[in-house]
Parts: C-alpha cells; sequence; structure tokens
C-alpha cells in the first residue's frame, strides 16, 4: 500500500503521527507493507520551499494509492488579505491537480459522544448523513479580481453539466447504498449555476427509481440541519455551499473531533480528518486525534478495499471511547491522555 | 404616519392583518393617524397583474414612510427553475429599487421559548445578536447566464468599496450602541470580493477606536453561531452568506417564529418577519403572527422614532406569550388560539 502523507500545519503533524502508527498496526496484523511518502504542504510547505503545494508533493501524491492528510493553515496569513502567497492555494491547488472532484463528508453520533453536542439528545439520535461536496468547481475556481483601481472585486461561479452529473452520480449511488434518500441543496430561485445542478438532477432522477430526491434551498438547509438532522440522509452540494453546510453540521454530532473525510478524485484520493490545523494546540501533544485515525479507516475501506482492516481500526477506536482514553477536549472530568497516548494504546 | 402594506402570499395577509390590528390601537392610544396603502407583491401580484414588483408597488413604497411586508413565495414556482417569472424576483427587484442595502436580523431568546431551541439552554442563555447582511449587492445582482448550449452557467459576485462601507459603517455604529463587538465574516482565503471587505473593514477599524473588531471565515462561523451564539455582538457580511447565517441563526433562539426584521434603505425603509410565506398554512389561521406585530414595532422606534410605542408592543406580545395567547406553534400541550385571536387579544 502505497501511500502520500501530508501532515501539513499545526496540529496536523501531531494527528498524522497516530494515524501512522494504528495504520501499521493494522498493516502487520493483516500482513500488508505500508509504503509511507511524506511530502510538504501548506505553510509548511511555503517556509520550506516558498510554495504551499510544490511539484514534488504532486509526484508523490501522483504515484500513491491513497493521500493521507492533515490539516493546513497558518493565522499568520490569516488577516493578510493581500499575502501572494497563502497555504490555502496549496489546498485548491492539489484539489484541482488531483481532480478531487468530490469531498465526502459523513456526520453520525457515537452513542457515549452525544451529550457533548449543543443540539439536544432527541434531536441528533439517530443522525447519519453524508454530505458531499463538489470540490474542483464554482465559485473557487472560477476568473476573480479588481477593477476600478482595486475599488471594485468580483468572483465569477461557474458549472458546467457534466461537472454537475458527475458529483450528482456519485450522490444518487451512495443514496442507493443507504436510506435512498437524495437532497440536492442549492439556490435556484436566485443563481443560474443553481438552477443548471438543479435541472441536471432532476433529469437523472428517472435513471434511480429507488432515490427519492428532494430539492431545498440552502438558507433553509442551514436551518434543518440543526433542527432536524436526522432527516437527512445524502445530501449533494456546489463547492461554496458545501463549505458551509458541513462545517454546520460537523457541530450538530458533538464529535466534531473524530469526523473523518475523504476526497474522490480522477488521479487517486485523499483522506482527512475535518478539523483544521487548530494552530493553538500545535506542538502541545493535546490535540484529538482520533478523527485523522478514522480517516485512515476510511483510507483501508475506500481506497484500498480492506473493508476488515477498517472495521478493526473502528471497533478500537469505540473501546477507547468507552475506556476513557481521550484526549482533553472528550475527558470530562477524567484524566486526559495526550494525543501520542492514545495512538500508542490505539496500535 | 404613512405606511405601504405589502401581505404577499401564503400566511402574509394573515399575519399582516394582525399587525394591522396592533399598530391601529397603538396609534389610538398613542394619539397617531397611521394612513395604510396596500399593494400586491409576490405571486399574488404575478397572479393579478404578471409581475412580482409592479411599479403602482413601487410607487406606493417611494410616497410611503415606511413598509410593512409579509411574505412571498409560492411552491408552484420553486420546482420550475425555468420559469420565467418568479415571485423572488420581485423581491430582489423591491430591495434595489428601494435602495434596501442593509437587512438587520437581530436574534435573542425570549426566557419563556428558551426551551423550545434545539439547542441546549446553557449554550444560547444570553444571546443577543444582530447580523446585519448587504442586501443589495453581490452575487444575487451580479451578471449571470449560460454558454455553450446552455450546458454552463455562470454568476457574478461584484462588491464595491463604497457598498462594504455604507454597511459596515452601519455595522460599527450598531455595535457601538450595543456591545462593541463587531464580527466581519467573509471567505477572505478564496474570494477577491471577500479580499475587498476585510481590507475595508479594517481601514475603517480607526474610526471606532472603542470597537473591538474581529475577521472570521464563514465556514467558521456557520459552526459556531450553533455552538456559541452568545459570544456574539454585531454580525456583518455579504449577500449569500447573510443569507445563510441569518436563516441558521434564526432556528438557534427557539422563537423562529418571533423574530422580526428590517431593511435599511436609501429611499425608505421595511419591515417583515424573518420566516417565510409558510404556504402549506395559509388561509387557516393558524400561523404564528408576533414576528410580523414585533416588525411593526420595529418600524415604530426605527422609521418613526416612536420608542415608547415600540415598547408597548412587545410589552403586550411578553404578556401574550406568558398567559399562553398563543399559537399552535407555540401552545404545547395548552390549547391553540387561532391568528385572529391572538391579534385581537394583543389589539
Ligand atoms: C481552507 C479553505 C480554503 C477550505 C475550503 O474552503 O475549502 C476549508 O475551509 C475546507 O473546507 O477544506
Ligand atoms: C426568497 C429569497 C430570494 C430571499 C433571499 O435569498 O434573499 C430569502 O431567502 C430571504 O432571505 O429574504
Amino acid at each position: 500500500l502505497n501511500i502520500a502523507l501530508l501532515a501539513g500545519d499545526g496540529i496536523g503533524p501531531e494527528v498524522i503521527d497516530q494515524a501512522v502508527k494504528v495504520s501499521n498496526a493494522i498493516a502487520k496484523k493483516f500482513n500488508h507493507e505500508i509504503v509511507w511518502t511524506s511530502a510538504l504542504t501548506g505553510a509548511a510547505a511555503i517556509d520550506a520551499v516558498g510554495e504551499p503545494y510544490p511539484d514534488e508533493t504532486h509526484e508523490v501524491c501522483m504515484a500513491a494509492d491513497a493521500v493521507l492528510f492533515g490539516a493546513i493553515g497558518h493565522p499568520r496569513f490569516d488577516n493578510d488579505p493581500t499575502a501572494k502567497v497563502r497555504p490555502e492555494q496549496g489546498l485548491l491547488k492539489m484539489r484541482k491537480k488531483l481532480g478531487l472532484f468530490a469531498n465526502v463528508r459523513p456526520t453520525f453520533t457515537f452513542p457515549s459522544l452525544i451529550d457533548n453536542s449543543p443540539l439536544k439528545r432527541e434531536r441528533i439520535e439517530g443522525t447519519d448523513l453524508i454530505i458531499l461536496r463538489e470540490l474542483t468547481g464554482g465559485i473557487y475556481f472560477g476568473e476573480r479580481g479588481r477593477k476600478d483601481d482595486g475599488n471594485t472585486a468580483f468572483d465569477t461561479c461557474t458549472y458546467t453539466k457534466e461537472e454537475v452529473q458527475r458529483l450528482a452520480k456519485l450522490g444518487f449511488e451512495m443514496a442507493l447504498q443507504r436510506g435512498k434518500k437524495l437532497c440536492c441543496v442549492d439556490k435556484a430561485n436566485v443563481l443560474e449555476t443553481s438552477r443548471l445542478w438543479r435541472q441536471t438532477v432532476q433529469d437523472m432522477e428517472k435513471d434511480y427509481p429507488e432515490v427519492t430526491v428532494s430539492y431545498e434551498f440552502v438558507d433553509a438547509v442551514a436551518m434543518r440541519l440543526v433542527q432536524w438532522p436526522s432527516s437527512y440522509d445524502v445530501i449533494i452540494t456546489e463547492n461554496l455551499f458545501g463549505d458551509i453546510l458541513t462545517d454546520e453540521a460537523s457541530v450538530i454530532s458533538g464529535s466534531m473531533g473524530l469526523m473523518p473525510s475523504s476526497s474522490i478524485g480522477v488521479h487517486t484520493s485523499l483522506f482527512e480528518p475535518i478539523h483544521g490545523s487548530y494552530p493553538q494546540a500545535a506542538g502541545k501533544d493535546i490535540a484529538n486525534p482520533l478523527a485523522t485515525v478514522l480517516s485512515a479507516a476510511m483510507m483501508f475501506e475506500d481506497a484500498f478495499g480492506l473493508k476488515e482492516e477498517a472495521e478493526a481500526i473502528r471497533t478500537v477506536v469505540n473501546k477507547s471511547l468507552a475506556e476513557g482514553i481521550v484526549t482533553e477536549d472528550l475527558a470530562g472530568k477524567n484524566k486526559a491522555c495526550k494525543t501520542s497516548e492514545v495512538g500508542d494504546w490505539l496500535a
């Protein structure tokens, strides 16, 4: 198993280390050989080579069977809107060059963590939804710039029918494997791109007669995700709406520090925790590594087809939760473990 | 007091009726004369004259001191992305022609309703925030269309420095009157328009030394609004982000059916409940009129400078809640009142 390892910034390296330990333990147990190839990305790459997604990193990813990713982003870039090179550019370049067109973000509840949620238990019990976010199109990649001596700025959102079909096809197929409900989220009462989304999905409905399709406006979904998250099964949406809704969804389960994600690509696929680089905690050995470990589980299952290996990882993660072998964010009044201790225990 | 009355679609007419009753009672008590002028808008206007915001309606609004608005939108337009005339176009045209550049949406909790919230009590207690949404710019009003035989769609988001300054100025001034905290919400790590927003607000900071300003990404705010809504005071943001975040914020208080809003304009100002046209309830005399009644209170205070009148309305609304004179959405196990009964009682 040839895996590219992009640790990135902030807590990225620490949580990635734990996922490597656990993956190696699984490989040993199931007799696989993993070849890890580390490469630079994010602020770390800017510091080292002046570029957030260097060509060498791209080659490592292209040569790999899968990419395991930590997190990128550094506060020193956030309040400098004029910075020429920013870590996020590396992320976007990576998505585009690897053709990672679909970001898959499950949101589910861990029974033992349900009371951590800001939402009431009865609202979230049974929540098990997937948001499928289009990741290489829309306003993230359209033309943008300034006019009038810099006093006017513009961004362009563009979608083609093929981009919508590719993402929607995945959505229909996932829905067939699950609750058979698909919700297409858009702003078709205002945006032309949304009307293209809606028409395209409507045209595909006949090929998936078993799937019940609904169309909802993004503002309404931003409400209903908080009100009745368990009413959703598979949600498909465009890039920017997906950015906002996946983050919103991540907090409802009370298990944000545990949520993995994958990005399905034309050339390879990438697995990463949904949390960010959490710079305040960097280097302190206190960050929760479970989302990254569960991202590795997703990688075993989805990239390598190794279901049993993935299940073994999920089982030990559940065990760590049940036995309280957890970092400070989950420890409550009990003694917290260090990031590395959790990784060692899991491995 | 010369008020334009746009009842609109769905439950619009029913809830507007109650606000009129209450406003008339207040006018009588405080010796004001109100001249109401009704005009058509939304699907109702399309049916009557083929246009969702007819010229006559615009003239009525321009001649008025304030506009009281119900709701617009009808489901028969929602799943027809190709419909040439849609109610929402009327809304957008009205905003643009009246120059309603700032939508003001407070979110606060009513102690007696706090347990209706999907969020836990301890998360929302003390929430009192205002989202100031830019309403006449951005991707709502940029160039849009199709290319490649309709297979490619595009929308353009544009902002000028002046548009940002105008909105931000209001935000700074509101913050000064309140908790002195301003949060500018954008996606400056990706969008050029967001970078213009951030720069412009940064440049204005020096004029408001008492206000503490923060800059947050829209995806992070979509999370934090659910996690710690009480940490926000005044939020300023662009049109589309504001659409999503105001709806999200509206459910956290547990009092969505009660939240009023205003839109501040160049030519006049408009007051409306934040809920939609709720077509399923239309004509049944069951919709909650309190958000519209409280919008009338906002109108007395903000448009006419009549603070005592506004307070009198708020007091009687609180009383109706305390005494359980409420519609079915708030009645719980108690007997629900009809929409019109609540209006009569308040008046
Ligand atoms: C860092 C940023 C550019 C990125 C995005 O908006 O896609 C992040 O928020 C994410 O969701 O992965
Ligand atoms: C109906 C729609 C066009 C409108 C908007 O997006 O502005 C609505 O959602 C609102 O927030 O008033």
